[in-house]
């Protein structure tokens, strides 16, 4: 693997809402260039794959305005200052579906566009569920849809189940079920 | 389902490199929310699956500037004006790895965080593939790396492999594949 390029210079511009960043690099074969990203800003994120009883994960069903469209997806949420991000994948999940967990397992993080944004999002696998309902700040209520582990090739033909991250939460959480047998 | 909410107004900020769009929204139950979402410029974007030979596709390792290391994905990259899909695959194929393909299939789109942004990324299945290479803008030679679709168990614990967008593009590929026996 290629020894990491060399940070010579960073300049940070702040627009209301997002950070972009420029970095100056120096590649380990000598070329120079100039990178943006955007930054995120924050406490972090969480993605949560609850199952409510073997070989079944919550999804839900939430309107998204990057595309104007009900998307069917894992929940997720941002953390609040000083949250662990157990801490914050329980009271998502409470306040996204109604369930607690009494077991919690960070899995991994999972990046949004590596190669020009800094946003990362925490798995989190819950198990042990508890009915439990916190008030969210959803502008209506969600509806909760049970799916089979088993059918993500029915999932993976939906055009409203689209988003990368929780296509790919469902699938590592798929893995990691059956590693466990 | 419940009806889309309707969009009653909308406010464009575009700041250098990035376009910001203010919504203001009506739910079906009444309530009024003004949601922000950042909105992708230029032609679209393609991500490509290329299966060298059975039970194998083609990573690349690439620095990747908003995480600052080296990533193991798909490859990818943006549509230029006027180019289809799958002449963009087949470019973008040929600039990163250095082969091109007979067949290319285009299975769906994925789209990075639908709630706040309209980025979608579409997933192109590559076959048949020629040894062809094509000058690409990187500023160093990619490092591509076969792997075995039956190892993605083994990928997904790999911290330096972390993109949602291609992990769900690895998954949806294998269940693609599986399903035509």
């Amino acid at each position: 693997m290629p020894e990491l390029p060399i940070i010579h210079g960073r300049s940070l511009v702040d627009t209301d809402g997002y950070r972009r960043e420029t970095i100056d690099l120096e590649f380990s074969n000598g070329e120079r260039r100039k990178y943006q990203r955007l930054t995120s800003r924050g406490h972090g994120a969480v993605m949560i794959a609850a199952i409510p009883r073997p070989g079944t994960v919550l999804l839900i069903r939430e309107y998204a305005a990057g595309v104007h469209r009900y998307e069917l997806g894992l929940p997720k949420g941002r953390m609040d200052a000083g949250e662990s991000v157990l801490d914050a994948a329980n009271r998502e999940l409470k306040e996204e579906t109604g369930f607690g967990a009494r077991t919690l397992t960070h899995l991994r993080g999972i990046t949004l566009a590596p190669g020009y944004m800094t946003h990362e999002i925490q798995l989190v696998l819950a198990e042990d569920l508890y009915e439990e309902r916190l008030p969210g700040d959803e502008p209506e209520e969600l509806e909760v849809v049970p799916w089979q582990l088993d059918s993500l090739h029915e999932l993976v033909l939906r055009e409203d189940c689209s988003e990368g991250r929780s296509l790919a939460g469902l699938f590592i959480v798929r893995e990691v079920l059956k590693a466990r047998g």
